[in-house]
């Protein structure tokens, strides 16, 4: 069963349509004005593989459309990543951080990460070479894009192992575009995990983790799901009309039986034939995905600016970042 | 009955699909190597209103995906398009053209118009103050991006009305990205008509006609799918699904009159629903769409620059327009 | 004697370098903080001749560089130029605007006109088609990027003639880069005035004038100095040096009767010769010219928000252009 | 003396305009058709101080303005580039290439690194998973653009050495934009080394050195002139007019004398005065940077895939690269 998501709680809610419980996921809840933070933590190897999602700690941020959000209210949002961030990364005094931006910038729903290096506050290049003028508060942080293989010709874990122990930074993070299931976490949602970056995530193609294991210091991802699979989209709708049909058949006759019978994998190699979909490159994006992913990274680059420097103020990151 | 596309073939092929011919309505089609071109008339009111689109004449000519096109290819392409227009747009040894770029440059399915604009050999300045440097052959062509209503606040149609009365040229050609009802049309497929722009086509918004009779001159339009709308697809895909249902049920049996039952429109309102579409806003389009607008583009502009100036080749094209 | 500079308070600097005062240029100065305006009135056609500008009324306002303006200081100077503008242009309760973005989006420094129009507050179609929906002081303004010749093949003026004929506006804005003379003034000059924009102003190339003639409304022009050309500031440093030479010679010497003798003409043609500049293609621009750009078309951009809609904040212009 | 070119050629011409000849640097001329190849090898230790270069060989190109080059000398030109990239790197028929895009993407005079990236027949990870499908006379090529200090707060040399050790090359070659001392080399020249990038090279700021030395695989630069320093510019305009006073002045007289004794340095910190130059921030530039950097990448591009791909045409490229 392929679910296809990126995003740890849809593959929870997905598994518990039909299952109450699954033991070894702590699910828990919280409710902060507007904003509602999903805690995930997958305990056991088992839980890991009925979710296919490794184990550790995902927490996910349901906000208001990010296209209509005010800016008092993006400051709050901002805050509350960054409490967020510095917990899941165990950020102390004196860590220093590489943040990289992963995806293709020249597909733009796959240009969240190289978006958000841009509006981060960089400062390991200046603490070197002039820490006296350097407030209190600043830690050091780098970062890079490495781009993608199809047009870098190295796998993207290449890259940033060979900078990652040349920098040898207390802490990575990684920025991810990701790929959702259903049309409302688009631009709504944003999860955090101290997993890394999982094989075959992603909107682009990443063939291998950017975890601890690989890059032998603590990796934390952060990702807002942009795109979903045109496969998938159409899949779950027809999931959506049969169950409602369900709904008003007589329980035991010849349609429920039908029905019920409907294998999802048939279905959606069924639609990927009728939808000529055999290349598997389409997309299902909001309109105006350009300005989506342009203010997603603003959000996410002052939640780690945030976190990463103390009482910096959006007037400081403006004025630094330009 | 909602169609949603911009392809006169393909709402004919909606039609047809049903009804075996629809009066009013003449289809030739022609073979010209890996290219097909459909030629479509509507003849009379009764029929343009059954398609839901305009009397008068539309060419479809379908290609291979322009992504995978070598350039020899490209250029036989050109050369056929440029064949169509000059006929569907009566170009006499004297015409002079004015070029529509259709579309919002921000919003990359939509920013064909503009793209095409920024690669034809726009000549009418020259013709004007330099009339004995330019070589024979060379037809007088300006062009304009009139931008969106969102961004300029203006009708499309005040503006082009308004250049137009200024310019008095001879031809108009809009050009638009489309909307289309199936995958297999997206970058594969250009139209050609000689009807203009008829209201709310295209992906953006446009309220108002861009044809003869508003403009005061023939008008003719060209314009590439680049876009599904998700709703539709996910619709589309449903059809095929109880299609094939229907197909292995029990004619008479129960279950297939409730698949006959099933409505359209409300299948489209419960997926609406289901998949949170209400605000219509997402759209199907390939992961690549960047490159496949630039190339699309390319492909319009030099049938234009082609059509509208004589014995030029590619590379004077290349030199022209840098 | 060929000053070439778009700044009035240039032009007049370099008269007075030799004349104490000038019969018909009335100069008034004010110091608002650190902003310093210079209102520059012209008032016989003798004088405009003089120095090479048209009849009217020349506002300049001296600002810190742009690229290091915090938000307070930025916020302050938008409200100093809303009033400006709106004695200008003599804005009135229920004025309608038309705001023109001149230049050429595809070449960096001559993008401000464009730049400025994505950021303007752009209603008039919302006053049409929802005007219970907009609160009062929303005054109706549209907007266009009407391209340059060598893309449109059409002149500037003409466009926007026909535009402005079909929507009628009581005021036209015109936004345009400058060129000035010295280095200072990039990114730390505004000038507004009210005689449009006058024959082969601007980076450029725009033969015909935008003012109250040719477009039949009133016309007020803002712009900012982005670009020196390459020749004037290589022959203003042998000024500066010749000068400072003169200075140490013995008056009445060899040596300063040579200095003397140099002609800024033939100094300038042995200059272009000599650095192989006969195409005139090269300018002087800051190395971040993207950025100085972005933010000094903000700048105009909520001057004119602010100036054409009450009571509204700089929150509300970013809600609503996004 | 501070003569501010990234040129070898341009320093050696400024050496030798008041000596005949420098001992340890050898110069020699040829001319294939419009194309002039000078290639200067520096010799010793001592030459390498005088010139301001370090010891190795420098091949500069001088071509045609290539805004105005067409698609045949083009590709001639690609032709010749590619057999001197060949000799200087010593390419041999297994020879895997790591190809370094230096620069910002963000400023466009500094942006033709990775531009040259984007143009690039990268293989890498196609030889790695798919060998069997790749032609024979593919080379392993594989790129990366690293950013720059400002944005990374990571040296370049420590990104590129990081992944050097991990993907092991036999070659690198770096692209970067250069600054020049004239401005008849923009756009019109271009440098190849095999002493990589020495420190302070380039438009932007690079600190340490891309060398043999630093990357422990051999390294090939090339450069493309994009900018002069705007103080260099006037520095010379003025040198250029008082060499022309001096000629027509009496030797000996007091006028030859003063002229004489005007010290170089003396002038530029004058001049930088005079024109608020201090910030170092002004570059001159060709209005059109942007197409000039667009055509000289996919020239620079095209040389390294003719040099690293065997029997490959225009054609094959376009298809791979799209």
């Amino acid at each position: 069963m392929n679910i296809r998501t990126d995003l740890a709680m849809e593959a929870y809610e997905f598994l518990t349509e039909t299952a109450d419980e699954i033991a070894g996921i702590e699910v828990k809840e919280e409710q902060i004005n507007d904003t509602k933070i999903t805690r995930v933590e997958v305990e056991t190897k088992d839980a890991a593989e009925k979710l296919g999602k490794p184990v550790g700690n995902y927490v996910t941020v349901e906000i208001e459309d990010v296209s209509i959000m005010d800016s008092g209210k993006m400051e709050e949002l901002c805050r509350l990543l960054a409490k967020e961030i510095k917990a899941l990364g165990n950020i102390k005094e004196d860590s220093s951080v590489m943040v990289i931006g992963l995806g293709n910038r020249n597909i733009t729903p796959d240009a969240l990460g190289p978006e958000v290096i841009s509006c981060l506050m960089v400062t390991r290049h200046m603490l070197r070479y002039m820490p006296e003028q350097m407030p209190e508060g600043i830690r050091s942080v780098c970062a890079i894009s490495p781009g993608v293989l199809g047009i870098t010709g190295i796998e993207t874990e290449e890259i940033v192992r060979g900078v990652t122990e040349k920098i040898k930074p207390d802490l990575v993070i990684c920025i991810d575009a990701l790929a959702a299931r259903s049309i409302k976490r688009i631009s709504r949602t944003i999860q955090l995990c101290d997993v890394g970056i999982a094989p075959g995530a992603g909107v682009g193609n990443k063939r291998r983790a950017l975890n601890g294991e690989t890059l032998g210091v603590p990796v934390i991802a952060i990702g807002v799901p942009t795109v979903i699979d045109a496969a998938t989209i159409t899949s779950d709708s027809l999931l959506a009309v049969t169950d409602s049909l369900k709904k008003s058949a007589k329980q035991g006759g010849e349609f429920y039986k039908m029905l019920s019978d409907i294998n999802e994998d048939e279905q959606l190699s069924l639609i990927k034939e009728a939808l000529y979909m055999s290349n598997n490159n389409f997309i299902v994006t909001p309109k105006d995905v350009d300005m989506m992913i342009e203010k997603a990274a603003k959000i996410v680059a002052n939640g780690i600016n945030f976190a990463l420097h103390e009482n910096i103020s959006l007037e400081d990151i403006e004025m630094y970042v330009g």
